[in-house]
C-alpha cells in the first residue's frame, strides 16, 4: 500500500479500533506478560479463500510497537486453503496478544470481501461487463474495503459524494426531472467529473443521452428492457447495472451488454474469511537485562 | 440512548462516517439543490426483520442540522416486514440527500444483527442457556452493534480487552500454565473483574477450578465433553462454550447445559436487513427569504 | 453553504483557525470586557471588490456563541466599495473582540480571490474558454477557495490527488510513457474518473489522443502550438491550457480556443480585499443579573 | 527548526494538509506506480528570491515515509535565482509525487513572504528602525509564516491573542477609554505581559503615557503627527507606527524616528516564490524483491 | 468565562474527561434508568473554603446534554461552609448520574486551589508585593488553575513557554551566562515580551541589570540577600522571589519587599476542597410519551 | 509500560500536555539554543520517597525528539533519598530545556502518589486487608495514577464507569431500592461484570446480599458497624469500606476485617514528591556541520 495512505488514513483507523479495544488495558495480558518477551504466532486460515489485507494486518503490529515483523508465506490476491500458515508474526508478546483481534478482525472482513468478489467476478468471465463496487461499505473503511475489492478482481465506483457526480431517484426528483438534474450538473460540478445519472425507464435512457450524460445507470429493469437500452445508447454513453446484485442472481445479468454492473453485496454481504492466530511461542523467560541491573 | 453514550462515543464515529462519504462537497447535491428547502422522505423497509439503530440513524442528520426531524412509526426492536414505511426524515433536502448513504449503511447492518441474533435467542428458548457475543465486531462500531444485539434478544460479553479478564490459548502459554495465568490475574487485575479462563479438556477444567476462575470458557469441546464439564463445575464457576457458533449449529448446542454461549457470528456474519430511503418531496420550490432580499 | 459541508469541512478548520490565535485566553479582551455585554460592530470595506465567504464569516463567530447574529446588507458576489458597510456583527462584545481577526483573515482572501477571478473571467467574455482554478490552495482552504473562484465567475478544476486523474511530466516520466501511463489509468482508476494528462509537443497531443485520453492539457507551449493542439484534439478530447497564468498574461490566451484555462494565480496570487470591524458599541454597560444576584 | 515546534504544532498542519490534498488515494500516482521504487526529483527556482521554509518542505516528505531524503545545496535565507537547482529529494518514487504539491504550495508561500520581508528591511536599513510582522497571517500558519519573516531579517510582533496586550479602538471602546483599558490590563494581565495601546491623537498619547503604557502603536496619523508623538514619548515607552504599510508607502516612514513599523502585508500580500519539481528519475525499474518472493 | 475559552480550550479538555470515565457506556446508570426521567441532585459542601470553577461544573452537564441547568445559589469566589447547598443541578436523570464524578472531580481541585491561594494571599496583605503562580500545574488544566489562583486572589505569571522569557539555570548553561543569555532574548523574542532572568547571587543581579532584564528572579537566595537585592535593583526592574514557597514560609517573606513571590504550590499542592452530590430526586417515574406512543 | 497502552492513551495525553506548555515556541530555549547541540541534564531527588513514573518521563522526551535517551539509575518503586541523582538525560539541548516541565509535573505527581500509598500500605500490613484506589483521579491522569497507586503497593478499583458496575446512594434511589438496582443490574450488565452496591445499614447489607450483590461497600458507618456488616456477609460476597480514608485515619480502619479499603486520598491528596533537573551540560558548543555546509 502507498505509505501516504498508510499514514494519512489508515494509521487514524487502526488507532480508533486498537483504541476501542483498548481503551485503557489489556488487562490479561498485563496479567500474563508484565514484563517484554519476544516470541512470535502464527497466522493459520481455517477456510479456503482469497487473502488481502496483509498490510493492514501487518501496520496493526507495527503501530503498536515498531520492532514488530511479519513473515509473510503468502501476498494479497493468493487463494489460500484450511490449515495453511500464511504468516508468522515476530515481536514483543504482549503485542502479539494485545493486537490480535483488531488484527484479525481486519484481515477477515477483507479476505471475505475479496473471496466474495472473486467468485463474482468469475461468473462475469468473457462477457466484456465489468463487476464495480458501491458506497455500502463498512463506515470507516471504505478505502480498505475498495482495495480489497480490486484484490478480488473487480473494479472501482466513485468512492465518496465528493469524487463522482451520480443522479439517483431523490436528485431527479429534487431538480425537478432528468433534464435539469443533468443541466446543473455540467454547470456547477468541476469538467472532470463523469455525469451519471439513473434511469428507470427507456423514454428516461433517451432523456439523459440528449442532456449529456456521460454514464447511464439502470435501476429497477427488467433484463430484456436493459438489453433494449444498452442498445439504444450504444457508444453514447457508458451503461451500468444496479440493485440488489448477488452471487445467486448474477448469471441472470451475464447476457445485457452492460458495461459496468455494481453490487453493494461485495462489501456488505460478504461473509468472513476465517482466521486465527495459534501457537504463541515465548523465546526466552527471562526479562532482558536493563541498564541498571545490567551494572 | 443514552446523551453520554452518543456524545462522548457515537457522535466522533458518525463525523468519521460521514467526512469519509463527504471529504469536500457532496457535489450531485450542490448541483441540484443549491439553495435551502424545507422536504422529507421515506425511511422504506425492503426485507422483513428486527429494527436497530434508530437512534444513531436520526443522529446522522441532526448532526449535520439540527432543525431536521425523524417522525417514527416503529421503535427499536419492532418486526418490520417489506414495504413498511418506518419513518418520515424532514429537513433542508440537502441534508436528507447527503446524509442518506451513511444512516442507511449503519441502520441496515445493526438491524441486520437485530434480525439474526433474534433468530438465534429463539433457538435457545427454555433452554436456561444465555446466548451472548463476542469482540468480533466492526471496527469502530463495537457500542453499536453490542446494543444491536441487546435489541435482539441476547446478552453481553465484555466490550474490550480492558474490561474483562479472559486468559484464553497464547495467554495461557504465556503465562506457562492455567494455574499460572489464574493466579497472575488474581493479584494483577482490579479485584471488580471476573475471571475467566479458555479450556480444551476436562483436566484443565478441574485446574481451573482448584485456581479459582470464575467463568470457565469450553473451547474445542465435542457436545459430550461440555456436558460432562457443565456438571463437573456445578456451581463453583459459570460456564461458557464458545467456537463458531451460527444459527445453523445452534441447535445441537441446545442440551449442554451451559450458562452462556458466545457467537461471533451474531456481528461479523449476520446479512444487513435491505432498507431505503424514496419518495423524496420538496415542499416549496421558492428558496425562504433571507433578511437581506426580505427588506 | 451546505450544512454538511460547514460541519464536516469548515468547523474543524474555524476551530483551528481560533485556537491557534486564542491557545489561551483572549487577554485584552479579558482585561476590558470581564463580564458578559451586549453590542455590535460594523463590517466595513476599504477596497472596491467582489465579497465571498460571508458565511465563514459568520460561522467564526457563531462558532464561538450561538447567540451571535449578523445582519448582512451584501451577499456572496456582490460588488462593494470602499465605505460600505456590508454587514453588522450584534452578539456578546467579548465574542465581538475575540473572533474579529480570525473572521477577517478568511473573509478578506475569499473576497481578494473572487475579486480577481472576477476581473479574470471578464478577459475571457465572449471566447468559449472556461477559466478553471489548481490545487496551488492555502493548505486548510482549498475548499472555501473554491468556493470563492467560483463567486468570483470561474470553475473548479479537480479538488484533489483523489477525485481526478492528472498524468503530468512526473508521473509520464514514472510510466515510461505517455500511453503506458494512460493505459494504466483506464485499468486502475475507477471508471467515473475522466483520465487528464499533460502535453508538450503536438506529438505527445497525438499519442495522448491514440491511448485515449479524455482531456488534454498543455504546458509550456506557444501560442501557435496550442492554437495547432486545439485543431488537432477536435471533439475527441476536452483540452486544457495551463502555467503561470496571471491577469497580465491572459488576453494572450483568448484566441487558442482552448476549452479551459488553468491558473494557479487567483488562488496564490490574488491580493486580500481590505475589510475592517469598526464602531464597536456596547448597548449597556450594566452587566446582566444573574440567577443569584437577582433574588 | 526546534523539533518539539516541529512535532507539537508542524506536524498536525502537515497532516492536515496532506490529507486535504489525499482524501482517499493519489489515484494519478497508484496507476502509473503501484510498487515501491527508489528514484528522485530536483527542485528549482523559477524566480529570484530568497528560500525559506526547507525544514517543513522536508518535513512533508519524510512525515509521509522516514526513508525520503532531501539534500540540500541551499539553506533557509539564501539568495537563489531563476533556474538554480536548490535541493534533489530521494526516496519511494510514489512518495516524491504525492506529496510535491502540497510541500511547494508552502514552500512558495513561506519564501514569497522573506523575499518580500527582505526587500522591506532593506529599505529601513541605517533608520533605527525595526520591521515587525502582525496576526493577518494565513489561517493555520502563523508560526511558519513569522519564522519566514524573521528569515526575511524582520521581527516578531505578539503571537496570538493570548500572548500579548494590544488594546486597539475596539478594545478601548468597550472599555470607555484609554486609561479604564489601561487601568484594567494592569489589574487582570500577567505582570510578564507588555501593555500596548492603539492611538490616534497626541491627546491620547499623552493619556496612554499617563496610565502606564509599555508601547504605544500610532494609527492612522499623519508623518508630522507620528514625528511629534515620537518626540513626546521619549524613553517613556516603546512606540509603534501601523496600518496598511507596503513596500511602496515604506519609505515615506523612515524619518519617524518610530522603534517600530508592523506590516500586514509581509504576510497577506507577498506574492510567491515561483519553485517546482522536475526531472524526475527512477533508479530501477524493477521492484525490490519481497521476502516471500525471494526465498 | 469567556465562550470562546469555553469553546476551544475547556470543552476538549471536558471531552477527554469524560471520555476517560465513561470509554462506552455508563453500565450502573444503564441499569437502573434505561430511559429518560427528568430529576435534580444537589451540590453540597463538605468542608469550608473558597468555591472556584462553577461554569466548568456547569458545563461538564450541559456538554452531555444541552437541556441540564444548574442553579446556583454561591458564585466564583465566594466563601461556602460544610453542609451549604451551593447548587442544584436539574436534567435528564442519567446525565446527572454520568457527569458527577467528572464534574466533581474538577471543581474540588479548582476549589481547593482558590482556598489555599486565599490563604496564602491574606499572609501578605498590606506587604505591596503580589503573590503569582507558575507553570507547575496539572497537564490539561492550566488555564482552570489559573483562573482558580486569580479567584483565590492571586495574580498570574506565564502561561506557558510561548508568552513569556524567562531565562533559568539551565538556559544561562547553555547560553553560557546572564549576559549572553540575556543578549539573545532582546534579538530573538518579539519585542513584546518582557525578559525575566533567574540569579542566585547580587554579583548576577548586576550583571543582569547591566544586560537590560525587565524581571530578575530571586533563586535559593537567603531573605538578607533578597533584600540587598531589592534595594539594588530599585526601580531598574521588576523583582521575583521564588523557589518552594507555600502557607507555611510565607510569613518569613513578607519583609523583603520584593514585587512578586511565584508559588508552585498554590497548583500542585494545594488539597482538594471537599464536595459531593446528594439527594438526587426522580421527578416523574413515567417515562416521557414519545411521538409514536403518544398516537 | 506496554507499548501499546503507552502508543494508545499515554501519547495523545503527553501530547496534549506538550502543546499546552508549547502552543507556538518555547522561546526562551529559542533564543539561548536556535541551533541542535548534544548535552545532558541530571534528574535529582529533594525530598525522600518512592519513585513512580519513569517510563513516562523518558517518553516526554523521546516523543518530541526519537534521539533523547536516559540513563536510569533507579527503578519505578525505588525508594530514593534527597540529593540522589536518579537518572541523567542526554540528547538535544533544545529539548531537555524545552520538555523539562512537562516532564517533571507528572513524574513529581506519580512518585508523590506512590508515595503516599506505599505508606498507607504498610499501616495495613498483616490485616488481610487491601488498599485500593478511587475514581477521584486527575482528568486525563487515570491510567497513570491507576499504576502509580500498584507501584506504591496498593491495588486498583474499576477504572471507569464503563468497567465496573457500582451502585451508589444516587443510583439505589433513581432504581427505587437496592433490590430493583441489583435486579436490574443483573440483567443488563454484561456478565462478566460483578455487581457492587453501597449500603449505610445492616438492614441494607442483608438486602443486598439477598438480591445477589457480589460485592458490599460500606458508606458513613462506624467501625463498630462495619464489624457487625462483615462478620453478616461471611463468604456470600466480597466487602469494601470507602469514605475519606487518609493516612491519618486509616489505623482506625485495621481491625474492621473487611476485603478492601478504597482511599480517593490517595490519588486527589498525595503531595508531589519535590523533583528537578539540574547541571546541564552543552557536549560541543560548535554545532555539528550539516550536509551542506559539509561540502
Amino acid at each position: 500500500m502507498n505509505p501516504a495512505t498508510m499514514q494519512l488514513s489508515v494509521d487514524p483507523f487502526l488507532r480508533m479500533a486498537l483504541t476501542e479495544d483498548i481503551p485503557t488495558e489489556d488487562i490479561s495480558t498485563e496479567c500474563v506478560m508484565p514484563e517484554p518477551h519476544r516470541g512470535d504466532v502464527q497466522l493459520i486460515a481455517k477456510q479456503d479463500g482469497i487473502i488481502a489485507g496483509l498490510d493492514v494486518f501487518e501496520r496493526t503490529f507495527t503501530l503498536l510497537d515498531s520492532t514488530t515483523t511479519v513473515h509473510r508465506r503468502v501476498a494479497d490476491g493468493d487463494e489460500v486453503h484450511a490449515g495453511d500458515v500464511l504468516a508468522t508474526v515476530e515481536g514483543d508478546v504482549r503485542i502479539l496478544l494485545s493486537g490480535e483481534r483488531v488484527a484479525l478482525n481486519i484481515l477477515q472482513r477483507l479476505s471475505g470481501i475479496a473471496t466474495y468478489t472473486h467468485r463474482a467476478v468469475q461468473l462475469l468471465a468473457g462477457t466484456g461487463t465489468t463487476l464495480v463496487d458501491t458506497r455500502k461499505t463498512t463506515p470507516g473503511m471504505r478505502i480498505l474495503e475498495k482495495e480489497a475489492v480490486r484484490i478480488g478482481g473487480a473494479g472501482n465506483h466513485r468512492f465518496n459524494l465528493s469524487d463522482g457526480v451520480l443522479l439517483k431517484d431523490n436528485h431527479i426528483d429534487a431538480a425537478g426531472g432528468i433534464t435539469q438534474a443533468i443541466t446543473a450538473a455540467r454547470q456547477r460540478a468541476p469538467f472532470v467529473r463523469k455525469i451519471e445519472i439513473e434511469v428507470e425507464t427507456l423514454d428516461q435512457v433517451r432523456e439523459a443521452l440528449a442532456a449529456g450524460a456521460d454514464i447511464i445507470m439502470f435501476d429497477n429493469m427488467s433484463v430484456e428492457q436493459m438489453r433494449a437500452a444498452v442498445e439504444l445508447v450504444g457508444d453514447a454513453a457508458e451503461t451500468e447495472c444496479s440493485g440488489n446484485v448477488t452471487l445467486e442472481n448474477l448469471p441472470a445479468l451475464t447476457s445485457i451488454g452492460v458495461d459496468y454492473i455494481s453490487s453493494g453485496a461485495l462489501t456488505h454481504s460478504a461473509p468472513i474469511l476465517d482466521l486465527s492466530l495459534k501457537h504463541l511461542r515465548v523465546f526466552d523467560r527471562t526479562p532482558a537485562p536493563t541498564e541498571e541491573t545490567a551494572q
